[in-house]
């Protein structure tokens, strides 16, 4: 039996925060539809709901940069999912990033690039 | 000038994710409309949309446990932020608990709280 989410409060969708259970950065957010949720429950690798291609998303599946999770926790409302995930390849962002979050916002509103890719997408995806 | 963010995709709004920059712990998940976002950049003080509300709403104004923001973050797709910042008072969820995400979900579907509340929300809130 799966916990119940509350998918009401953004059109059938809960937002999923991916954590790297052992440093502690946060990977990336992805959001979830009850398929994603029941699927990544079954599975234990992270599976996202796709708004752009509106299709259930197992992440990793094209890069091999799958999701294992470690550990599940949901909120006080039950309406957003934090994953403690390994992080196979090292890598979760599609630019090659260790984490999607590697724009740090400077006091003046400049941005700086925070590490560096550990792939090269192009490689990668074959794009 | 602040960085500009990609409202569209969720009908206005970015998910912000809330960390504790001191232990890396995900403490919560709030939304923000471009007038919360620019708050939160002028203040230094982790500022939402509140969706039920439909109301701009500084964390801990009622509480004291105002977030202040001690780093910034932006995704690759520019819409998605991440605060890393200090909780006052120690507690970001109304329950009291340090972090929203106190609820674990263990193998077989069922919820082990993780940690003690710090404050009673009774006596916080008054309701």
């Amino acid at each position: 039996m799966a916990p119940t989410l509350d998918f009401d409060k953004l059109d059938g969708l809960v937002p999923a925060i991916v954590q790297d259970h052992a440093s502690g950065d946060v990977l990336m957010v992805g959001f979830m539809n009850p398929e994603a949720w029941q699927t990544t429950l079954r599975t234990g690798k992270a599976t996202f709901y796709s708004r752009t291609r509106q299709t259930l998303w197992t992440k990793g599946l094209t890069s091999g940069n799958v999701q294992l999770v470690k550990e599940i926790r949901i909120d006080c409302d039950d309406d957003t999912v934090l994953l403690k995930v390994e992080q196979v390849g090292g890598a979760a962002c599609h630019t090659g990033h260790r984490s999607c979050f590697y724009k740090q916002v400077n006091a003046d509103g400049t941005l700086t690039e925070v590490g560096r890719p550990l792939f090269d997408p192009k490689e990668v995806y074959k794009k």
